[in-house]
């Protein structure tokens, strides 16, 4: 049989366990040109939240009934395809689920000798690349700049941090408690690191940096935002990656009502979604890989093992309770 | 004697008579390397309300006691400056005063004989080249592009939206009132128009902008900023040059709460501040008078006679109650 996790239905704010309707169906069969593979690994990203609701955005919603959409990695059991033979390792949008057959399309292999699967979904993978293309093209940093960004000790936080220090800049992350801030400095080389849940972001960034802010990366949106903008130097980029803070709002999302800075600066505030990029992956792979391969790159995932803890797990995007990249263990 | 009207206190909201202190005080007298301007016409921009509150901006603030800041044209009446003569025309920042002494720094010649004087506070003046920096430096747009604007009657919206049209784009304005919507689409050649305080803007912008906006030029924040966010497309520049429905809000500034259009559509927010340009203001003036001489851009001044209506003129920027480049005649 084959375990499956649907969209039951639509909700605002924080998703209960209704949203989720937990299936046992058949297991699929592959057809000719077809792989069948085996779920190991599912990705748990904020960007989920954005593809339950039924808005038009940068990618259909997820439907009702469907499988959750997710990045996997998954390993092929049964080739009718003349590229993929059993026991090939692949990464593709595998959904919420045991088993999956597909043509191969969008799915790429992935080598196991060469990074820890898990990694694939997180600094060598969708998170990694939105923080490469995200920071270097959009967020364009000149060493001795300062870069600072928020939800710094997550998956892409904490690759956005480190490839600003590569790139000789001065960087400064936002994150939630004393273990992460702690292991953005000791652990990651930030030069600063602001506790929001237990200090002010505004004083923080203040001390952390005090010429301004030259590249803000923001993944979290609302007060931070709103703060960050106070603090911008002339010129100064805002890279708009996501709005964690958000997105489980009841009450719609909240705008930044600083945001005269951006005319006051001279400054510019702008999103970017990694697909664009995907001609590019190869490049973003290949540097981040020797980066990892020299120690100047420090990947962390944060696995959880049992798609029954799928829906628990996937709050913890939410709460703040993890350091890294969330995977799901199948 | 010389009238002069200084800044007596700062308020929230909308400003009242008691914000300004009306003097009557003694003729300056011109020294060594000075000139006495007798100012003919004075300037009242948006941007002025912003310049009476205590805050980080991109100027310094106008203190309390001070004669209060103004773009102005003015004559000579004597000189001790190796320069200027008496009867010179100039513009420079002269105040809200009838008599100006000043070492000519800043301020620069006028010819009456090329244009009308009241038009060198508008279309060749700092609106004028805020409509064409902000557009083709900030904005880029191309030809076949849609370019929305708001504030479209105002002395910079009337300018960026006929400069948007020189350079072949599809342009749709925003402005409050039947008669300058008209005026947009019959004297100024607009595709479209939209009267915000008739019609949904939400709806029109979908009407008149049908492959959405390209280029959003935006001179009022607020909920038509909101509600152009929502109409993004891909690749998008947004200009921020003003926020006049924001700047005596009591409540503070409102966010746009859309902001994460600019991800789903890749798009970008930019402010700009015109003084970046001035080495750049003989190009503008000289492209713009060669629209102006073709008839190809059309400038409106709306002059109102009498220092002593400087506070009830003022207003009226924020009333919506005049058409293009509002000026006092002193």
């Amino acid at each position: 049989m084959n375990t499956q996790i649907k969209l039951a239905k639509r909700v605002v704010g924080l998703p209960d366990h209704s949203v989720w309707d937990v299936q046992e169906n058949p297991m699929p069969t592959p057809q000719e040109g077809e792989i069948l593979v085996k779920v190991l690994y599912i990705s748990l990203d904020p960007a989920m939240r954005g593809w339950i609701n039924n808005v038009r955005s940068y990618i259909p919603p997820v439907q009702i009934g469907e499988v959750m959409r997710a990045g996997t990695i998954g390993q092929v059991i049964e080739s009718k395809h003349p590229h993929y033979k059993a026991g090939d390792y692949l990464y593709g949008t595998g959904g919420v689920q045991e088993y999956v057959t597909t043509d191969g399309k969008g799915w790429h292999p992935v080598d196991p000798n060469i990074a820890p699967l898990p990694m694939y979904l997180g600094t060598l993978g969708m998170p990694g690349f939105t923080a490469y293309f995200g920071l270097l093209e959009v967020g364009q940093p000149k060493a001795g700049e300062t870069v600072l960004v928020s939800g710094a000790a997550g998956a892409v936080g904490s690759i956005v941090g480190q490839i600003a220090k590569i790139k000789g800049c001065r960087v400064v992350g936002i994150a939630g408690g004393a273990d992460k801030c702690k292991y953005l400095v000791e652990e990651l080389g930030f030069d600063g690191a602001i506790d929001y849940k237990n200090e002010s972001v505004r004083k923080g960034i203040k001390a952390h940096c005090p010429d301004g802010v030259d590249v803000y990366f923001d993944n979290v949106g609302g007060e931070i935002l709103d703060t960050a903008l106070t603090r911008l130097s002339r010129g100064a980029r805002i890279v708009i990656c996501g709005a964690i803070s958000q997105y489980n709002s009841e009450s719609g999302y909240q705008g930044p009502s600083n945001y005269m800075s951006l005319l006051v600066n001279r400054a510019r505030m702008e999103g970017f979604v990694v697909f664009d990029y995907a001609k590019r992956y190869g490049e973003a792979a290949r540097e981040m890989g020797g980066w990892l391969a020299q120690g100047q790159l420090k990947s962390r995932e944060h696995v959880v093992e049992g798609l029954e803890k799928f829906h628990e797990t996937f709050l913890r995007l939410f709460s703040g309770e993890k350091m890294g990249k969330l995977v799901l263990k199948v």
